[in-house]
Formats: structure tokens, sequence, C-alpha cells
């Protein structure tokens, strides 16, 4: 453990941090994953860039944030999926790569093989043929899990989990998850209600390692993690990474406000066939997905405080199973507007965009970020993250921000102050 | 009240101010002009709501701009003219305002009959049937200009100038532009390299009224002007109405920017068919329009910053005449874009927008918040209130502000400041 | 004149009764209805035109099909509605039309009232507030059919019904379906597994008056109605009218089929909010719409001869109750394609249509053409009226022809037919 | 020369024909014409499938088409180009097929380099460093071009001309244009008035080999040429394939004209990045474009027959060069359309297709369909090929037909007769 003690917040510890290797830790090998670790083996053997990754390409008053994280080289992978599939062949069948761009680091793909994971199909539906799993209570899982991630500590690393796999069901919190003794007693007992990314998210806390949560399940969000992250020290952020339709949705919305323009509907429609989109189709996993994705407008609008303009929008969003796109996710979105005179206008937007294309770089900037957060003493939610999340975390006055450029602000305030206690 | 010191001409204490009526005079009495006068008559009769105007439904900090500004029972319209119709006339002819939504104010529009225009056919291709118009020199029909203002001012009242007319031909500015010398003795010899939106906002400077100019034309923005601006003490800005197109690229080119997210392309058509979209029809007149719309993309991604991902964008924007669409101007937007390994992506935006309604708002809040900076004494170039133009004034820095949130935060700065300096 | 033999029951000779009037009965006062008889008193003052009527606007070999049908002057309207308002506040509730368009005839839509209707909420979710309504068991309901029938026919009207109310829930038929005699007796015992639109056809049937039906329900494409229209000499055709986005696919798919493209999905989404939209919302109705449409495409495409083009296609269909939308239903359509070597394409359309407009012209030409065909001796199912929509019956090759063109030459075809026999 | 003499209609000297090689000889190695090449040469390793040929999927009364033409195995081909380029590389350059499709076929491909070419600079503006071109007068030229088929034909092959050059300049004909004689005078004068495609016309009608225009140049159509094919006996057909948008447009238009909705305005803009849209950039190639596909409109809706719904169209077509799309160009349509009272509605149609790989289909099916017409003595205008044409041949009353499915009828009805008489 590396929490406790003093955190010394100057250049020196970073810079032999900096040094180790940092090992990012998925539970879920899908599509996402995999374009995520073939990417970063393209980019260093100078084959194809990192586009996307503000880490890579952003920075704060002339400086490279990318001088501040983990260099691409010293990253490394693995990965806790219930299928047993290689990195190679699950890149291959998730279509978002060519062949030409997989070709040249094949061998390196075909070299991270899963290891077991913790998984209920309760919590899963519409996933079958699962077989790559570990067995026993969840807290057996979890301490087989925290074995896992102390194997590669043990050889000098530092790790940070980010959940890249499948959408669980909508469940509201039961009474195992308000408190951490609650919690482990009903880990112990094996308690239905707890969901497999839960059982990651307290291995990851308990091993000590920061933890991202890029799916809308409710998983470190539980008052018994949060417990278990501060008590640990263990930055912690989420959830739901802000791709395609929402990203949009954040910044046209502010846009209409900031102008006064009224909103009385928008609906927002999705196509999209791969294993994330079958997983939606089913209403109890996209019971999750609607939470997080609904919320955004009203928060962003803030309809109490503008009656007149956004207290009656009909806001419906739709995901729907569609094979023949793969990852090519298509949004298509329509805003009825109003403006003088209350005359009506429309906006239509449709998104082409890929999914695992526009997550693989969040993944890679929450891993880093998270990473030179706990070099520099962080510890539990990390709002300043909200940047990458569809549902962020809340401020410290109780706000919700979800506006792409104040998030923007807000992420780069944060950089720039780890800079300056670097300097 | 805070300002010690001399107060600009023809400008008195705030409060005292406040209670004097404000008349909005305005070159062009066309669908913008009429559109902005039937709703302020709607609104103050409580028929309509001025939705759009930032000056109506806009707050800083929980306290209403609208508080600060002139009431809309205190604003009066006149406007010059080269077609003879009344505004009633000329808003049923612009098809923008429905025949209910114009019954009640009817007779209010008909008695707002155009005074003369300045015009030259030269600098507004497409336009025929010219009768309404002034004679004699330039400098003679800026004369007559100023003295129509002066008659209003004379009856009490503080008079604001918003230039709505067509969009003047493109022609870079000549030996006549860079000095108020040179530009007032071309004046007198009715140099034709000056164009009539010159000699209407010479006008303006010399009356002493603020002026801010809403088509893309080079008019205030001269050195000649800004000169005279500096020595009349008067607040100007420009230019060209950031309504439909404009207003989505400036949210979504930053969005892509701060996610890193590559731009390959932006391809932007719209159709429309009211007057506006037959002059611009004419590619001299569009060329004014394209050198405003085309500035945009480059300033806001600053590809010498960011080469890899904004250092090779084909950016074309196309306004193509249709009649069948009148009013309701139609923006098609394609954007290709590449992320992660460079794979690419679109997004299209379709804005089925109305060029009036969008327009009416900002001419309401130029005209009040010129009005609010002149009575706190501001002079010259008002860069503030660039988060209304497509083609914003340069801030003190040299640089060019089109980023939309940005732009938001400095006109509440602004006007908080305003706030400030009046309590 | 050319039919010698027996005429079927209550029809005269042709030249007679096209001097008489044609009432218009139609099942359902709501939007389209109003819309309809708005348009014909509308354009027979000459305030507007019946753009979209085949038998105004269409022609045979340069005949005007107008000259064939009843003239707009003869045609009156009656309606059945579980709620009692009169036409007038229908249309006006419904926004499908300006109140400028309202006025002129405000007086004649407001004398349309409604008579009771047979009805039953359990086959019409989400309906409330019903209470206009028959009583009694559905045979005495049928009954009271059939004297509202005959009262127009004792008048001397000559009477085509029309169903226009609203989609009933998705039920197989049940063993009361299969034969008149079990059918009839099920009617006397108020056996819920009958539709409230079968006890409509029933009674037009009985009474010896064309049926029509305009929504994808089950009514008259039972074996024991369709035994009754035989018996009776009565011809019926359906069902569910051919508007906006179905009228697109029956277009599209014949042209890539052409052209030997193939087709590997094709999603269809839709969002309205007029009282159909209400009703499809819910997923007992949805389904009755969802077996109409998904059946287009098989049908058009016949994958069985095309395997390697059309036999792994994605076809789905949503409808999405979208209130701020009313009645100007908006359909997204994305097809996905593919051509040599199998390179992928895309097809996106987005029809900005309105489904009462659509639906208005349908209804007249379908009461004129039945008319028509009854007075030339036709009876039972019409299949050359499957132009109008989206599940055409039968042909009597036991075929569906749903390619728009061959319908209207089919169509076309017929009234040619009707011309020369008329001659 | 094999069209004097008397043509045996029967199937042994189909059958012997059948059994040479057919060469399709294409004046142009740009993007369609390798797309071509490289698609036969999959299909008959069966490495991929030549979709979108009616010749390879269609079926007349369920007859096979395939079995009537040449098969894929006995096809070959060659080409002028005024770049010297081989068709791997041409392939390579134009990003049409991945490269994972050109590798199995990259030695067949790189054996196909062009003959010298006919050209002149002056109408293909935009096209720079031609090299690769012949010399002399256009009549010499001409006999080269002769000489080069002359070649095929003396190895016992059958060959058939399809031009897939960039499409030339518009300029309307000239003296020299109205007679054989006068045009084979200005050939010898190397006359500017005359196009190099109009060269190559004349050396395959002399070759007494078919011709078909795939460009919207004035080609083939002009008097002299139409004269040498009657006298030589030589099938031909044009002009500009039917690809993208136009082929929409075909489709899209009668189905509005079947329903009676009018139509008030049809815009459609395209971007592509290809050659073909560099040299459309150019105004006067444009406008041949422009001419061909302008008319189908008005040849569609016959507006003097229905002034009250197509007598007030705004039509209007842009194409724009957008490097970022390459081939894979993009159609966007908004149609204004109008029903029931004149209420508006509006269709838009985005088509996300590929230039080449819709074209080369076509210029297969021609090359075949040509050869079989030539087989059974067809002579002159083909207009039963119009269904591939933006710009069909006039039918022989003088009627251009537009409409897709009509055309489908007519091209499937002369395959009919061909195979009756060939049975």
């Amino acid at each position: 453990m590396d929490r406790d003690g003093d955190i010394p917040s100057g250049y020196q510890r970073e810079r032999h941090l900096m040094t180790t290797p940092l090992r990012i830790v998925l539970p879920g090998l899908g599509a996402v994953s995999t374009t995520l670790m073939a990417g970063v083996m393209l980019s260093r053997k100078g084959l194809s860039r990192p586009i996307g990754a503000v880490t890579e390409y952003g920075d704060v008053d002339g400086t490279p944030i990318r001088d501040l994280v983990t260099s691409l080289d010293d990253i490394r992978f693995a990965a806790w999926d219930p299928f047993g599939e290689d990195a190679l062949t699950v890149a291959r069948n998730s279509n978002v790569l060519s062949d030409a761009d997989l070709a040249p680091i094949a061998d390196e793909l075909a070299a991270v093989t899963p290891m077991t994971a913790a998984f209920d199909e309760r919590w899963v539906q519409a996933l079958e043929g699962v077989t790559h799993v570990k067995t026993g209570t969840w807290m057996e899982q979890a301490e087989e899990l925290i074995e896992d991630i102390d194997a590669f500590r043990a050889a000098g690393e530092r790790v940070v989990m980010v959940w890249c796999g499948s959408t669980e069901a909508y469940r509201p919190p039961s009474a195992a998850h308000f408190s951490l003794a609650d919690f482990e007693r009903a880990l112990k007992e094996h308690d239905p209600t707890i969901a497999p990314s839960q059982v990651y998210a307290y291995a990851a806390l308990r091993a000590g390692i920061p933890y991202a949560n890029g799916a809308p399940n409710i998983s470190v969000d539980i008052p018994a993690l949060l417990e278990l992250a501060e008590r640990q020290s263990v930055p912690i952020c989420g959830k739901d990474f802000k791709t395609g339709q929402t990203l949009i949705k954040t910044v046209l919305a502010p846009a209409l406000r900031a102008r006064k323009l009224g909103i009385r509907g928008w609906f927002s429609t999705n196509i999209l066939g791969n294993r994330d989109g079958l997983v939606l189709d089913h209403p109890d996993n996209f019971r999750s997905k609607e939470v997080t994705k609904l919320g955004v407008l009203e928060e962003l609008l803030e309809p109490e405080s503008q009656p007149d303009l956004y207290g009656n929008i009909d806001h419906a969003v739709r995901i729907n199973y569609y094979p023949p796109r793969g990852d090519e996710k298509e949004g298509w979105d329509n805003i009825d507007l109003f403006g003088w005179l209350d005359y009506p206008m429309q906006i239509k937007v449709n998104f082409l965009c890929r999914d695992s294309i526009l997550a693989a770089p969040i993944v890679l900037d929450l891993a880093r970020l998270l990473d030179l957060a706990a070099r520099h003493g962080e510890a539990g939610p990390q709002d300043w993250l909200g940047f990458y999340f569809k549902s962020p975390m809340e401020r410290s006055d109780g706000h919700i921000e979800h506006d792409l450029f104040r998030q923007e602000t807000i992420l780069l305030e944060k950089i720039r102050s780890f800079m300056v206690s670097t300097a």
C-alpha cells in the first residue's frame, strides 16, 4: 500500500514514479479495451497516432500535459474477461480496427490473455456462453482480484483500474450498499444485490489503486465504497464515458441557453451493433444508461431558473441494437427549439461516430490522470474529471457540472495546479 | 452612481436617462427590422414573448439584466430604406410572422414609414426599382442623416443605430478609408469607393450615437471611422450577426478541440429565399459574407498550435438563393473529423432556422447594451459584444475570440462591471 | 352503360346515382377526419385546393378521373366518436390546420357533431375520459350503427364508410372470427375478442355499404366479414393508409432492387405527437402497426429469389410519442446498402411530413373509388386499391403488391376499365 | 467488320460469339475503370461479388440474364489515358478499394497499362501534367485509335467501347457536328470545336464497335455521329451514368407525382473529392453536368400537364469539390413539397454513396448489353438502355423516359425479346 503515510508533493517522488511502468487493468476485454491497447502499441511504434487523448495533444499554458504523465512507452495492460479470448481475437471480432492496422501488433495483442472474471449473468442480460469466470463468494472473488493486482504491484508497477465492461442492469442500491461493514458482510454472503462491477471497485480500493467507471452502472458511487475510497486515500471517478451523442448534447444545450433560445423537445436515438448495443437492447441494462443520459439536459438547463424557456421539455433517449452498424454507432438527434415570439425551429444532428474510437483515448487519459492525481496525494471522488463522463460526480458545492467547456476549464485548472506543485 | 468626469456628448446621468425613450434607428427596413419592431410591440402588449434576448431573459448572479437596460415600453423605432414601403407592408411581404401575429399591431407597424435612404446600387447588386433615396454627394447625404438623428435627439430621446441593411459588395479599403481627413474629403467628392453603410456609420458617429454593424460589410471597421469613434467617444461594435450556422460552428469546433479530435473538412451550405438570399446570390456580395464566415474556423482552432489536428482542413461555405424557403433559412453542415488512430467520423448538422427570428433579439440586445455602455462612458470598439457577431472585433491583446462560451463569459463579466459601477 | 343483370343491393344505375349525394361516414372524428372535412369545404368554396387527391388531379389517358367520381359539391360527412366534441372543436385541438384556414368554414364544421360510438377501452389503451358511447351488446351496438347508416340511405344518399379511428391493440383472430355464424353469435354474446372496428365493419356490410380500413387493425380482413362482404356484394379494402415513411420505403426498396444493390439493414424511426402517436406509444397498439410496417420490405424484396442481396436484412421500425411535434410527424430512415464488391453505402431519409395532411386525400379517394366500384358492381376485396395502403390486400394470384409504381399502374388500369364500361 | 451482310438472329451465331473474348476498351483509366477491372478480376477468382450488375443478378421470368451475356471469365480490358500510369497505380491512388482487396490481383492490374490518349487540355480544365498523348490532327489520332481497336479484333475478340473519361467542357455543337462529311473534314483540319470524346466515338463507329457514353459530354449524340452509327449499323447509347443523387431523384419524383403531391423546390448538393470532383469544380465542365442533371425533373414531372402541382419548381443542382471525401461522394437533397390545402412538407435525402462503386457495374452491364444488342443486329441509339443514364436517349415517340421503374420495364422487355429470338 502506498497511500498511507506522507505524500511527498514534490517533483522528486514524481519523477521516481514516472520511471516505473503504469499497468492499466481493465475489467472487460472487449472492443474498447482492445482498441486502446492496439492504439498505444501502434503509437509507440510510430505507426499511428493517439488522436483524441488530451494527455497526448493537450497543453496548459503551452506546457504539454504529456510531460506530466506516464509515457506511452511505460504503459502496460491487463484485463479480466468472462470469455477467454485473447486481445487479438477480440480485436478482430470487434471489427473496429482494420486487419492492416492489427497486423504489425498481432503478436503483442495475442499475448494479452484475460484473467478469469468476477461475473454474474443476472447483471448482464443477453451475454451467453460465459465460462472464463472465478468461483466462490463475492468476497472470495474479490480476494482473487486483489491477488491479481498485487502481482503487478510486486513487480514494481503502479496500477490503475478502469471499468470497460458491459453495462449492468439498473437496480437501485440495497441495504448492503450503505456502509462498508454491511457491504463486506454482503460480499461474504454472496448477496445477489451486489453487482460484479462493485466487486471490482472494492478490490481496486482494497488494493489501494485508483478506479474509474466507464459504464453507467452503479459501482463505486455507493456509500460503502466512497467510505472505502476515503479510508484508503484512493482517487476514484465516474461515470459512463461521454463519447458521441451526449458529447454533442453538452455543447449544444449550453449554446442555446447562452442565447436564451427555448427548448420544447429533444429526441435522441442511436443505432449500434456491437456487444454494448446488444447488452443495452435489454430493457434492464438500458435503464442504467437511460438514467445517466436523461439527467444531462435538466442539469445543464436548470429549468427552475428559466421556466419560460426550459420548463417544458420532452426529452427522450433511445438506443437500438442494429447489427449492420457494428461499432460504428450512429446518433440522430432532433431538437425542437423556439425563439423570438415563440417561433419554432429545429436542429438535427447526425453523428456517424465510432464507439470504441471515441472511448479509447478517454481510458488512456483517465488512467494517466488518476495516476497523476494519486501521485499528488488526491483521494476520493475526482470531480474535476467530469469532462470525460456522461454522469459526472458532484462538485464540492453539490452542483453537477455538465457543460463541456466549464468541465474543460476545471480539468485544465487542476492539471495546472499539479504542474505548479511539481515545479 | 459611479462615473466621475465628463460624460460624452448627448448623454446624461444614468438613472435619469433610463426614463427617457430609446430610439433604435435602423438603416434597412426589411425582414429583420420589422420582425424586431413587431416583437417589441407584441411583447409590451403581453401578446407574445421576446425569446432569445439576453437582455430580457439573462441574469448576472441572479440579477436580471433587464433591470439595467431600457424597458421595452420605452423603445421606439425609425428606419431608412431605399424602398418606400411602411413596416406593415414590409412585414407582410417578408412572410416571417403570421397574419394572426401581425393583426393586433397592424396600425402601429403601418405608422412606421421609412426615411429616404443613402444608397448606391453599385454596392448592392440584385436590388431593383429603388426610388426612395437621398440625393447629392455622400457628405450631403450624411448631413441629412445627421439631421434625421438630431430630430429624435431634440425630442429628448437617446438614439442607437444598428445596421440591418443588405450585405454590400466586398471591396478592399481604398485610400479614402485610412484617415478621417481623407474620408471626409472623399465624402464631399462622392468617392465611389465609399459604401453607403460607411456613410451611415459616419453620420451616427458625427451625431454622437452608438453604431452596430449587423452585416459583413466593411463599415465602421476602417481606420477613418475608428478614429472618429474615439474622437466622439462613441461605442461601436460589429460585425455580421451570428445567427444560424455560424452559431453552431462556434460551439462544435471548440468542443472537438477540447477533446483533441482532428478535423479534416467542414462543408457548410445554406438555402434561403429572402432578400438577403437574393443579395448574397450575387458573387460580389457573397464575397463579403464568405470572408467573415471562413475566418471563424481558423481563429477557433488555432491550427498553428495543433498542426496534427487542424493543420489541413478543407473548409467551404456556400449560400444558395432558394425562393421556396423564404426567411426560413436552412443550414446543412458536414464535418469530417478523425479520432484515435486517425479513424474517420462524420457529424452532420441540419439547422432549420429562421433568419429574422434569430436576428431580431440580437438587434434588441445590441441597441440596449450599446446604450448601456454609452451611459457608462464606454467609447470605441466594444469587443465584449463579440458574442453576437460572426466577425467579432479584436480584443485588446489582438486576439479575436470566436468561442461562444468564452464570449458569453466576457459579455456577462462586462455587464457585471456595469452593475457594480451602477450600484 | 354496360352492366346488365342484377345490381347489388342499394345501388342504381350510374349516371342517375352521380347526381345523388355521397355521404362519407367515419368511425373516428379526429385529426384526419376533420382535416378531410375542412379541406372539402374549403375547396368547394374555392378557398383552397385538394392537393394529393388522385381523384382530383389524376387522369387516365388525358381524361380526368374527377369526371368519373362524385363531385366535391355532392359530398357530405358524418362520424361516430367516443368523445362528444364537434368537428370544429376537434379540428382546433388537433392543430393541423391554421385558425385562418378554419375561420371561413367554422360554422360548417361546428355543425358536424359525432354520433355515439361503439367503443371498448380494452382495445385502445391510452385514451381516457370516454363517455360518448353506445351501450348494450356488440350486436345491439351494430344494429344502432346500421340504423345510423339507414337514416342517410333513407334520405337518398349513397354511403361509404372509411375507418379513421385509432389503432386498436394487436390480438390474433379468435374462434369467433372464422365464420359469419360464429361471429354473429359472438356479437350477441358481447365476446371480448371482438374489436370495435369489427363491429363497424359488420354494420357497414350488413347495411350494404362499402368499407375501407385506414388503420392497421384486423377488422374487415377476417373470414367472417369477408364472407359477409361477398354475400352482400359490397366492395371492401384495406389496410393502414400508406402516408409518410412507408410511402418512401415502397419506392426506395424497388429502386435498389432494380439496380441489384444489396441491403443489409433498414432502420426506421418516427416521432409524432398527435392522438395516433399517443395510442401507438402503447406496446399493444404498436404491435398492430409493426406487423403491417415490417411486412413491407420482405414482400417488396423477395429475399428468397435474391438471397445474396436481400437474404440478411435487419429491419426495425420504431414509433415514438413526442408531443412537441403534434401532427407534424417526422420519419428518419437509415438504409445500409452495399454495392460492387460489397462496399457499404448509406442512405438517410428525413421526412418532415404531416400525418393528417397526407391521410385526408386518401380518405377522399377511397370513398369516391369504392363508390365508383360499387356502382360498377364490384364486390369483396378490392386489391387494386393497394396503392393507398401499407398492408394491401392479396392479388388474385396470392401475391401482395407493395411496389408503389406497380400499384399505380394497377389502379389506373382499373379506373380505365370503369371508363370504358361507362362510355 | 461484322455489321454488314445478314445478321443471323439464331442462337448459333450467338453461341459462337459467346465463346470469343469480349474486350472492353475504355477511354479514361481512372477510378471507375480500375474499380471495374478489379471487381471483375476479384469476382472471377471467387474473392468478391459483382453486386449491382443487372447482368449478374437480374433475371427475366426466372431466366438469369447472365446466361445471355459474356461470362466474366471471357472479359478483357484495355484503356487509353493521358497519364501513363498502370491500372494498379491508378487504383491505389484512387482510394476506392482497400489495399487488402487490391492485393490478390495486383499483378493482373499492373499488367493493364494505358495506350496513349487522344486529348486536348482545352476540353478538360483542371487536369495538369498530361504527357501520355497521341499527336497529329484529330483524324490522325482517330486512325491510331482504330488501329488500337483493330489489333484486338485481329486477335479474335469482340470489342465494346465505354467512355469513362472526365467530363468535358460544355460547348454547344458547331457547324462541324451536323453532317458526317463536315465532321470528317473538321477532323482532318484539327478543328478546335471537336471534343476528344467525339474523336473516340468516331473511331469506335468507324471500327464498327458499340459505343456508350458515361459522361455528360456531347459525344456520340451529334448528327454527324448518329449518321455514322446508322451507316455502320452499330449500337450506341448514353449519356452520363445515373449513379447517386439522380438515381434517387428518378424514383422520388415519380412517387410524389403518383400521389399528386405538389413540388415547390428541389435543392440538390453534392460533395466529392475525386478527379471527377476536381474537374467538375470548373464551371465550364460543370455546365455539361448541370444540363443533364437539371433536365431530369422537368421531363419526369411534365409540368405542362400538372401546372398546379409542378408548374413552379425551383430546382438547383450543386457539385462541390471537397477533397476529404475522395471517391465517397455524398449527396444532400432537400425537397419542398406540398399536400392537402397546400400545407408544406419537406423530404431530405442524404446519400453517402461511392461514385466508382456505383458506376463500375453500370459499365459492365452496358458493355455486355451493347454486345448482346450488336449480336442481335441492333444499330443506332439504344433507348432501352436509358435505365443506366441521367440523360437517356429519346424513345421513338420523341419522349425521354426518366422514370427508373418504367426504364426497368423497358430494359427487361428488350432483354426478353433477345431471349425469345435466341431460343
